[in-house]
Formats: structure tokens, C-alpha cells, sequence
């Protein structure tokens, strides 16, 4: 062969564009867990990997697998790949960049007439986004035995349809994840690398194309936080007397803030977030003091112990102010999603990779993350991408697409020799 | 005559069991601006004056008049009285229990055989309520001439029925609204006296059945302020990226809560609100960074000075700490209703009727706030009212309101001798 393989960038190009075209909906894109707009993009990335040459199979409950068949098909294979759902209204990169970039690249290999020592396969991952099924990682978790079988009982926000009847309705079984049974037994892969957009402004503010990521934030999140006070009169009710349930939200978040500054100075890694609070629509009305409040609290970090601890502050916070402000602060159950470190093998060799190596912390979760903490060695790459994530503004070049998916092309080479 | 006039308490029981008779619908009373339920009002009210002697008439705009005619009838004469409307479902005395006072205690006046050296009247006066029509005051500031008249084109918050069209279907006029024109003329006013439940929790706090008003709060409030920042992932956003509009919101209301509590610490006349305060339901979703909030901003004072600083406080800091979180915080145009003060020598005079003498700032705007800015020596009553006021559960005993009504009676029967 003349030189190394390179990765087919007319074909994730067109891929894209394919992809764009059959499931923009108004401005943005929706593909939708289990839905019409999943399944089309399942269908493009079949098409073309059986153009590829490449053997395609689907699993019971429908993560797609474009394999390039290994000298040793019984040994441990390789998986790359990402989600092929969105939110609502998201973006055409977030997911599908991870399922193209495995596609070309394992393509690449193929073209190259590189005989893998074992399986290499691109996984498109199903219903990833929680804003279908309030369920995230149905897919990798699902396969992997890991889902609470509750989670079929789960109906879509929109339409009210259970994700067991959606699986069901679209030809899959759900009998797998009733039975927590491994469709995937992580011993069994050697290696999972996802490529995926950044989804915050990191690389563009330093001006560089793809990233290493080292590991991936847990989150600890107070989904159905409440403050309880009571209604009353702005003018009529002095400060002794008032349960005014704004203020206390208020001070709540602000000692959070205080919290988190106190955190970043010790060199923690920590984000906090209140990214819905509203008082009651119903409710409102000149001269009013709120009685009641929602919100949510949500704690991220690398770090599980310095996620306990402000979760546990929170809750202390909730109780001290609440008391102060003569109201019920209830912050409810906590959701909790684990941090997860990637491979520091696999992160080292794809930093040597790039020409200018830079590595950062993943604030979403991944599907990646679900592979790591199975045991599963993993790494992910960043690609560069404007305008964030989760909307229908995401911008990802071809140029900066291609540095992240030779890396990655790079890496499966070296550990499939 | 036997001793002093007392007002005839069954009178008044019996005229709040008509009334909420009349204009309870569900569990709370219902007596709409113009509307139907204030009309049932003051037909009760009237019928009964003219039961008790007295004449009664009604003002263009659909105030009415209950006057025990005096020896001069063309010297200046005593008003009392209160607003006959409601809020939604709100309760059976804010408002009415201030004309309710008024016509027992002048038919007590006459019953006694007193006839007074000017006209007595009671006055029960439409639409103070702003829940309606967006508009306070329309009564009391329409027939002392000070109504912007673009009130008229202000559209019923239920129905969408002007202001204008829904005086005229009542056979009102709106004509001396458009022409700014003087129903009544504040120099031929020697008093307005207004009884009112108190609309806080002081009064029942501090185990009082009555107190004299000091006066009346003004109220500067931003009622349409806004905050934009980015929406983003609540992950993947390190801090120095967020423009995250909850994050400064709440800094700003903590501020005015500092703000607040120094001008306290002052001995200024205070109170800071924000009733309502919301993120757009619409762009909820896990994993979010608020890119928008809308709040109301709320600041009360018997001191205009301490008004004007703290809002201008408030503007600073909303630019302050806009560029602080990189968003955005418009205040708007803020909504001003003055404070006013209570006459000197009345509240003296009523204060020597009081048992117990006790003086408090009303929070609340009232109509005897227009009358005070007018120009007409003016003074207040409160009577205790447990569970807070503009809900169903307003609460007056009979014997508070006795207590209260008493005052007035002393006070009415001083100033017409």
C-alpha cells in the first residue's frame, strides 16, 4: 500500500449532508430516541458502511455494528462510535460526528487492505439523550446490562409513548433489559474510543481543533428542587414576618456560588448550575411575595468526593436557610451519574497523536462513560465546534473533523497491528 | 339622646353575609371592576344607605355617594369609605369592610339624631383593584380628575373589554376621564377617613385589633426586567464562558437584599421584592445553562428618597454585574406610585380613640393614598385580619372591626360638630 491510510473526507461529507437532509425539522435537527428521526440516520450509516464493504449487524434492542472483520474473529474486538440520536431541535454533530469519524476511519483501514488482528467495529449507538425518555445511555447501558429495567416504563415527553413500547413498535426487544442481560461483556472489548464534538467553548477560546479528553464529569442532580414559603403582600408584610420563597431560593444559590468559588480555589474541579427556577405562572400577580419556587441544582465534577461534599452543603444550605427564611427548602432525590477517567494508555497514545496535544475534562456525560466505568478501556476525542452543543446552531469543520478522525484512525491502526 | 352613637354591628354582620352571598363564586369572591360583582356590591350597599336614611347618588364614572346632609350643605364636606371591587378570587373585606365601617357609623351619626354642621359622606369607590384593568385608583383618582386617560384603551386582563367600553356598558361615562375633568374637588374635601383590613400579618403578630396608618408605602417596580445571557451545556461550560442568566440574577437580587438590609440598618422605611422570577419553560431540558429570565422587581417606601436610591442602586448593579456574568440585565421602565403620608392632626385624633394606640406604615397602595396627594387631609384605619388579604381566606372579626369602626365614628362625629 502507498503510505498510511487516510480517512474518506468526501464521504463524511456527504454523510453529514445526508444526514441533515432527512432529519431537519423547522431549523434544527431532531432524531429522536427510538423514533422516525433515530432510525433515519441508523438507515444512512447502514447504507453506506454496507457500501464500504464493511458487515453490518444490529442488536436486539438496535445499536448498529459496521464491523471490519478481525484475522481472530473469537478475540476481544475493538469498538468505536457514538450516539445517532438528538435532542430536540439539536444540532447535526452532536452524536453522529463519533459514528462517521469510526465509519471513514474504519473504512480507511479497509481500503488500506489492513487486516485487523481482531474485530474493529462502529458502533451507532441508540437513545443516548435523555430529553426523549428521561433515560440517558439506553443504548451502551442497555447493551451492557446495566439499565434498571424500570426504564421501560418511562413515557416520551412528547408523546406520552413508553420507551418499551417504542422499542417494541420499531421492531426491538425489550426482554434483554428486563432481564439485565449483556448483549456486549466488556472483557470482551479491548478498547472503546469515541470521537465527539465538544460541547462547550474550550477549544475554540484556545484556538485549537481536537482535544484529548481526561476524564468525564459525574453529576449529581437535584432534578425537583422546591422552596415552599408563602404568598403574601410586597408591601404589607415586613421582613420578620415574610416566607417569601424567592429570597430563600435566592440565598440558597448564591451560598452554592460561594461554595463553588471556594472549591475552584482549592483546585477542585466543580461546575453548579441552576438551570431552570421559576416561581408559579398561575401564581403570579402584582404586589405578590412568591410562595413557592422550582428549580433545579446541578453538580458536576471529576471528583465523586467533592461531588458528596457540595451535595451534602447543599442540603445543609437548603435546611439552614430554609429555617432562616421560615420556609421549606426540599431539594428531593438526587439523580447521580458517576465521574468516569479514561484510559491513561490509550489518552497518552492519542495525545501523541495530535500536534498539539491538549487534554480537558468532558462536562457531559458520554456514552464512553458507561464503557469506563464496565471496565472497559476508553478514550475520547474532542473535535472543536461553535456555538455549543443541544441546538440547531452547532458548527463543526471538516478541517477540524479530519484532525480529530486521523487520531483516532491513527489509534485503531496501532491497536489493531 | 342616651349617650354617644354606637354602630349598629348586626347592620354590619348582616350587610358582609349579603355580600358574599352575592359575589362568592367557588371558593373565593369575585367582584370584577365594572363587572357584575362590583355592581351586586354597591346595589346592597346602596339599598341598605337608603334603609338607614341616607341620601344616596352616583358620580358619572359610578362612584356612590351615602350622605347624611349637614347644616351647610354647601360647605366642605367629610368623606369616608373604601373600594367596593375585589381581586379575583379574593376575600369578603378588603375594600368593603372600609364602606361598611363608613355606613354604620353615619347612620349612627343620624340615628342619634346628629345632624352634622357639612355633608357626611360614604363613598364606595370602583375599581382600585389593578388585577381587572392594569389600572389602581380608576374610582378615587378618576373623580379627583388624575387619571391619564389612555387608561381607558387598557384591556380587561380576562375578557379583553376596554376600561372605556366597560364603563359605558354599565351606562357610565367615560367622558370626565378623557377630559381629565374634576368630579370632585379636593379643596371642598375637609377629610377623607378610609378603614381597611390591615393586609399583613402586623396587627394579628403583635396582638392589636386596630392600628392608625403612619402612611402609605410608595412603590417603584420594574415589572418586566429581564436577564439574557447563552444557553449552554450546564457541563461542558467552564465558568469563565458562562453567561448564565440565572447565576446573575440571583447575584442581583442577593445584592438588593444586602441593599436592603443596610438602609434597615439605617432605620429606613423598606421593602424589597421579586414575586416573580422565571426561566423560559419552553427551553427547560436537562443539562442547561439558563440563557433567560424574566423577574419583577418590587421597591416600597414610605420615603420616596429611599426609593429613588435603591432603584438607582438597582440599576447600577444591574449593570455591574451584567458585565460581571457577560449577560445582559434590563430593568425596564419601572411603574412609580408615590408614597404619601397621613395627616398630622388626624392620626393624633384617632390614635386617642384607640384603646391600645398603634401605628403602622400601610405596605399596600390605597385610594386614601390619592386622596392624601390630592391634597385632602386624609387618614387611615387598619383593622386585624388573619391569613393575609386578595385571597379567599380573609379574615375580619366582628369585634376588631367594632374597635376600628368605633375610631371612625368618634373621629367623624368631632370633625361634624
Amino acid at each position: 500500500m502507498s503510505g498510511a491510510p487516510q480517512p474518506d473526507l468526501d464521504l463524511a461529507d456527504s454523510l453529514f449532508a445526508a444526514l441533515a437532509r432527512a432529519t431537519r425539522l423547522g431549523r434544527g435537527i431532531v432524531r429522536d430516541s427510538y423514533g422516525p428521526g433515530e432510525q433515519a440516520a441508523h438507515d444512512i450509516l447502514r447504507a453506506a458502511a454496507s457500501d464500504a464493504g464493511l458487515e453490518t449487524a444490529v442488536d436486539p434492542i438496535g445499536n448498529l455494528f459496521m464491523t471490519l472483520p478481525g484475522r481472530d474473529r473469537s478475540a476481544p474486538r475493538i469498538v468505536t462510535g457514538s450516539h445517532l440520536d438528538s435532542v430536540p431541535q439539536g444540532g447535526n454533530y452532536d452524536g453522529a460526528a463519533g459514528v462517521v469519524a469510526g465509519l471513514v476511519a474504519v473504512s480507511a483501514l479497509r481500503r488500506a487492505g489492513i487486516v485487523p488482528k481482531c474485530d474493529v467495529s462502529v458502533m451507532g449507538i441508540r437513545a443516548e439523550e435523555s430529553a426523549w425518555f428521561d433515560v440517558a445511555y439506553v443504548g451502551s447501558a442497555g447493551a451492557l446490562g446495566l439499565l434498571d429495567p424500570a426504564c421501560l416504563a418511562v413515557p416520551r415527553s412528547d408523546n406520552g409513548q413508553t420507551l418499551g413500547a417504542a422499542l417494541e413498535q420499531r421492531g426491538f426487544d425489550p426482554q434483554p433489559i428486563r432481564e439485565r442481560r449483556r448483549l456486549l461483556d466488556p472483557a470482551r472489548i479491548r478498547a472503546f474510543l469515541e470521537l465527539h464534538i465538544e460541547q462547550g467553548p474550550t477549544l475554540v477560546a484556545q484556538g485549537l481543533p481536537a482535544a484529548v479528553v481526561s476524564g468525564i464529569r459525574g453529576c449529581k442532580r437535584f432534578r425537583n428542587a422546591r422552596c415552599v414559603g408563602a404568598y403574601a403582600h410586597s408591601g404589607a408584610v415586613a421582613r420578620p414576618y415574610r416566607r417569601d420563597a424567592v429570597a430563600a431560593t435566592v440565598a440558597l444559590l448564591h451560598h452554592m456560588e460561594t461554595v463553588w468559588l471556594e472549591q475552584e480555589r482549592t483546585g477542585a474541579d466543580l461546575v453548579v448550575t441552576a438551570g431552570e427556577l421559576y416561581t408559579d405562572p398561575a401564581m403570579h400577580g402584582p404586589s405578590k411575595i412568591a410562595g413557592e419556587t422550582h428549580f433545579v441544582l446541578d453538580i458536576r465534577s471529576l471528583s465523586e468526593p467533592t461531588m458528596e461534599e457540595v451535595a451534602a452543603e447543599a442540603r445543609a444550605a437548603a435546611a439552614r436557610l430554609g429555617a432562616a427564611y421560615r420556609v421549606e427548602i426540599d431539594l428531593g432525590a438526587a439523580t447521580d451519574s458517576p465521574a468516569a477517567m479514561m484510559d491513561g494508555r490509550l489518552r497518552g497514545a492519542l495525545l501523541g497523536r495530535l500536534e498539539r496535544p491538549f487534554e480537558m475534562a468532558s462536562g457531559a456525560g458520554h456514552d464512553a462513560a458507561v464503557f469506563a466505568k464496565a471496565g472497559v478501556p476508553t478514550a475520547m476525542i474532542f473535535v472543536r465546534n461553535q456555538n455549543g452543543s443541544h441546538n440547531a446552531d452547532e458548527a463543526m469543520s471538516l478541517d477540524d473533523f479530519a484532525v480529530g478522525t486521523r487520531a483516532l484512525l491513527g489509534l485503531l491502526q496501532e491497536l489493531a497491528e
